[in-house]
């Protein structure tokens, strides 16, 4: 089943059910109004949801409207939780190696998770909205669940239960901004603004095979100004699985439905700068900061600019059959302007 | 203006609005179903909201119910936003001067704030529910204020503006799990678990010439089993006020209405172990951190325990008259059932 929000004169917008192939969509007020209307009531909703997804897939369903992303928020336009991990810790080792640094060992057996700000996410054609370019412009692709009520204390085979829809994120950082906020001691804050999640989230059955291991295992293509950036597999050197984050969260308070886990920028294990490269059959990268990683360790400082003004920047995921799964992420950088 | 959150079916409550003596309430469905709702829609309910509760306070209101803090869930049982400071660096020097650690400057000029759960809170009568005692069970007091949509890029001015209601917190804290979770560099996460508001929220106005300078000129008690603990003046050594805690929130997104800003624990400074305890005259304290880093600074390491199942906290501030001005938050520590 495939659910996205439409944007309306309200805050948490119009949930619509959409078909596989992203062409047709319905609202379903009767059902639920919002898509955390409708996972506050997950139980009692989700079969009327999936009938209406069977109708509109078998093109039963006369009043579907055309399905258009640029139409769509995130979504969750605001969520109670978002909660992101480094869970590809090959990209926390190349962050740890540009300055020097060993990864402590514990790095790999305990998951690093930040508590981001979910009062305000941008929709997923909006422009991200920037107040200097000096800051250090950076995209950061990744997946991300949606979870229902997790309990405290789950296990991760409980928390696997508890997933009920998967999406991208476009977690961007002002990477110039880290340095001294790290320095402070309490991790990140103003050095994120606001994320952008995929037109569509789907459950998990969606990804059929691919979905296995809490991990979805298929390339996360990226583009930058329209050329092809990345596409490391996202199932792929995934150290922590998303049941694993979860019960992560879990350990001291429950997870309230809504809430969204992140898996932290897909990162995939390559040897060296030129092995990584697209150009030379490398699988490329999910943000500027990791062939900058690179850069610095071969060539002792960054050689690739954060992003600029004008710069834009594309996320999508595909299936086996080349059908975008959650509809792509398309952003702009620009000056905020109040 | 007081207003609460009654719990019921629904996971966000039923506003009420409160009279000033905190002894009637009235549901009011046809201005605001939730404060949420209220708060999404703050300039066309706000005269509405007010006029009921001129209405209550006058005894005019017929159906009005007896108020009951202990039906009460937290002002927002889940909120899209809670960011927390560290604005009374006076605590914050005691913590460094504890691990024989000096304070960087800017610590005087750059607010400290992480980014907290709100997914879930708990109720302010509800008991805090904890996995484990071997985790150093702590209360933090503290002030917050709830917000309406602030701009990016908000000045101090701006975002005081912004302001919509007042209440506190007892920002918990698992002191044991803190400094792994800080080795790691990300700042606070399994050591934060839930955290409960006071039964009311009011705005600024209720608190007449104490509010000034974007602060809360009150003592702040704390009670510990029964007995007095803490009752330091949250308007006195608050280094950073709401309106620049709030700005520093807003350098890099925007705000969106419902979230809530806290104080950090409420700290006076005070010279030393003796002088600061409430049976020497001091002020005391509004955690345990804070009289474990007096003791160790003066005798080597901490003599007093963090809390155990079974002890129960108490947070209230009064008006000049002695009338509580948001109810009390009232917990009992115990260990977490699934």
């Amino acid at each position: 089943m495939k659910l996205a929000t439409l944007k309306s004169s309200s805050r948490d917008g119009v949930l619509v059910v959409v078909n596989r192939n992203l062409t047709l969509c319905l609202a379903v007020p009767a059902i639920a109004r919002t898509l955390q209307e409708a996972l506050d009531n997950w139980d009692a909703v989700e079969g009327k949801l999936r009938a209406t997804y069977d109708a509109l897939n078998q093109g039963q369903v006369q009043d579907a409207q055309a399905f258009d992303p640029a139409q769509c928020h995130s979504p969750l336009p605001r969520a109670y939780q978002w909660a992101d991990g480094s869970a590809y810790v090959n990209h926390v080792e190349l962050v740890r190696r540009a300055r020097g640094a060993e990864l402590p060992p514990e790095f790999w057996t305990d998951p690093l998770m930040y508590q981001g700000g979910s009062d305000s996410f941008a929709g997923p054609r909006d422009p991200i909205a920037i107040r200097s370019e000096e800051w250090g412009i950076d995209l950061e692709a990744e997946v991300a669940v949606i979870t229902g009520d997790i309990p405290m204390g789950a296990t991760p085979a409980q928390a696997a239960d508890g997933i009920r829809l998967i999406m991208l994120v476009n977690d961007w950082s002002l990477r110039n901004l880290i340095p001294a906020e790290f320095a402070k001691g309490f991790g990140f804050f103003q050095s994120k603004p606001a994320s952008a999640f995929s037109p569509v989230a789907v459950t998990p059955d969606e990804l059929g095979d691919d979905w296995r291991e809490g991990k979805a295992h298929r390339p996360l293509t990226v583009h930058l100004n329209d050329a092809l950036f990345g596409k490391p597999d996202a199932g792929q050197d995934m150290t922590f699985n998303f049941p694993q984050l979860i019960a992560h969260v879990a350990k001291t308070r429950e997870l309230e439905a809504g809430s969204i886990i992140g898996s932290g920028t897909v990162s995939n294990k390559q040897g060296d700068l030129h092995g990584s490269s697209i150009a030379n059959g490398g699988v490329g990268y999910c943000c500027l900061a990791e062939v900058r990683m690179y850069e610095t360790i071969e060539m002792g400082k960054p050689q690739t600019s954060f992003l600029k003004f004008g710069d834009s920047v594309k996320i999508e995921m595909f299936d086996r059959n080349g059908q975008s799964l959650f509809g792509a992420i398309e952003q702009r950088v620009q000056p905020y302007a109040a």
